[in-house]
């Protein structure tokens, strides 16, 4: 059975719901009740480690019988596995719910099996609506789960031509005020922002998320990778967290480090150097090049060495969005897969 | 009074009927007479200089008197000017044409004034329409004009980071199909392809325009700049055009002798030392950078030292379009006007 405007509309509405909840061991996951005329009973979300999954929240809203021959939303597969709850599968199965619309599947060994589950008592499952931004919602958490260390989007600025700055080192602007305002709000959507000891000691950044001069209400902690010294007086030490250093070149390291304390979403925000070593190490799940319509030349280049020796060892990218910001286009991209079709690219010419 | 359906229709044919016209010393144009009621009368188009002009072409083919109460729709302003044939102008108006519209203004000292003059005997005029096309149409005949020089196109092939091949040099392919196919429509298009010897020594390019394995019809001249010899067996030898050879670094003696050639149209192919000396020399009026998503690094740039030393002296861009190929992208430029608002980059950030 397709998945209904109600339905969709009602996983638009989870969504937003799992925001609420916080970034943790466990992933943001919001649920959604609907009658089968597609009215909305309850709704629920996840509220960190030990406590109600999403559909057992938004179930525990309700008298016993109302959720019977109804249709529960969730942005992820309801899970299995009996932890400190009970398995929401069953919750779901006991409740009386006649059909579950979830996004994303359960990458977990353990919490898994949900759907098969719950079709295996007889209830009409449909998955896949929304993938994309559930994806995106958790990606963190996903990271976490998969490679025991946080999501890592690479950022950098750079003239058409790929470099950071002009001969003399002058960079400002490059880029126009969208572009910019567009990083501030990415930098907001992190846990952790991390630049080398050269851009702290060359632009001396405040590393904070802002919009004009106003904070943003998330701001990540900051994160100095080198070993040169940090002055007193730099303007991180004034950021509202306590910044972390690491005098290290083992970004490996550092990275699981930073997993260990929590952090499921790194953002890398420079310079070159730093840029280039997370790169040449495969810690680049995401890359964001802003890209202004200028010509530089020169040798201040956005990206020094990867390790790339030849073509055929090219780092190759796929662009899930190019988002123009005035003047400027955002390159969003991830490593392509070996496998993907982009990353076939024979053929005479 | 604005132009009509029948009217925009006919400047399409115009626009096509202009290019059946040789590149040379007059620019294209193409001109279509339209009844009152938008019937198609006559067609004409410019076969040179000392034949008629579009617009005399086009009447030519009708009988005395049946041109009268029509719409001439014209790709150029009339001219107002007597060489070795007269005023177009003044031809529109004994034949009692009652309207006419055209795209672009004529640019020429001598030949300018047609609208003006058209106007003053009662015709009714509009202009502007589908102006873009027919600039694009005869570029190269205005930049001539203008600056007494060919049009110039630099292109170059880069990674998201601006480099032109790997480490050890290898660069087959950066780019895909969809991107090479596209360079050599626009080969075509132009009437010489430019390279250095450093591109004929590494590469051994054939420098002709082709779909897949076969010749386009039209084939730019093949043109080496460098003090460097060109192998007696370089495939720029079996060019259908014979290759010219300008042993010098002064680019502005190339363009001045290409110009006394008849040439408009340059296609500048590389490799990074001779776009960017086009670019450094300010001889650039049109910049087509195909971007793949894949990251290089290294010192294999695509443009190297352009004379940039500070970020106020950074060479600004206009972009006219960015054009997806494929997985890769095409930036479409020109070199930004001082006073263009996307030139206006302060705001604090």
């Amino acid at each position: 059975m397709a998945v209904n405007a109600a339905e969709r509309s009602a996983m638009d509405r989870a969504l937003q719901l799992a925001t609420r909840g916080p970034r943790g061991a466990n992933p943001q996951v919001g649920a959604v009740i609907l009658s089968p005329d597609g009215t909305v009973l309850a709704e629920g979300w996840h509220q960190g480690a030990g406590t109600p999954h999403a559909e057992v929240d938004a179930l525990s809203k309700l008298a016993p019988g109302d959720a019977r021959g109804a249709t529960a939303v969730v942005t992820l597969e309801p899970c299995n596995h009996t932890g400190r709850t009970g398995p929401c599968a069953v919750a779901l199965i006991e409740a009386g719910v006649a059909r579950v619309v979830y996004a994303l599947d359960d990458p977990g060994a353990e919490s898994g099996g949900g759907a098969e589950r719950l079709r295996a008592a007889g209830v009409d499952v449909d998955s896949g609506e929304q993938a994309d931004a559930a994806h995106a919602l958790i990606d963190g958490w996903l990271t976490a789960q998969r490679l025991g260390r946080p999501h890592i989007t690479v950022k950098w600025a750079q003239s058409l031509d790929g470099r950071a700055a002009a001969a003399d080192g002058s960079s400002q602007w490059i880029t126009g005020p969208a572009a910019r305002a567009d990083v501030h709000h990415r930098r907001a959507e992190a846990d952790a922002i991390v630049v080398g000891t050269g851009t702290v000691l060359a632009d001396d950044p405040a590393l904070t998320a802002r919009d004009g001069d106003a904070l943003l209400s998330h701001q990540p902690v900051p994160v100095v990778i080198g070993s040169r010294p940090t002055p007193t007086d730099a303007a991180v030490h004034r950021h509202p967290h306590s910044p972390l250093f690491y005098d290290t070149h083992d970004l490996h390291a550092v990275t699981a480090d930073l997993h260990a304390r929590g952090i499921q979403r790194v953002f890398v925000e420079g310079g070159p150097t730093l840029a280039s070593a997370f790169i040449q190490a495969g810690l680049a799940d995401r890359v964001l090049a802003y890209i202004a319509p200028v010509l530089l030349g020169g040798d201040k280049l956005a990206l020094g060495d990867i390790g790339v020796a030849s073509i055929d060892h090219a780092r190759r990218l796929t662009i899930d969005e190019w988002v123009p910001l005035g003047p400027d286009l955002l390159a969003v991209a991830r490593p392509a897969a070996p496998t993907d079709p982009q990353n076939q690219n024979e053929g005479a010419a």
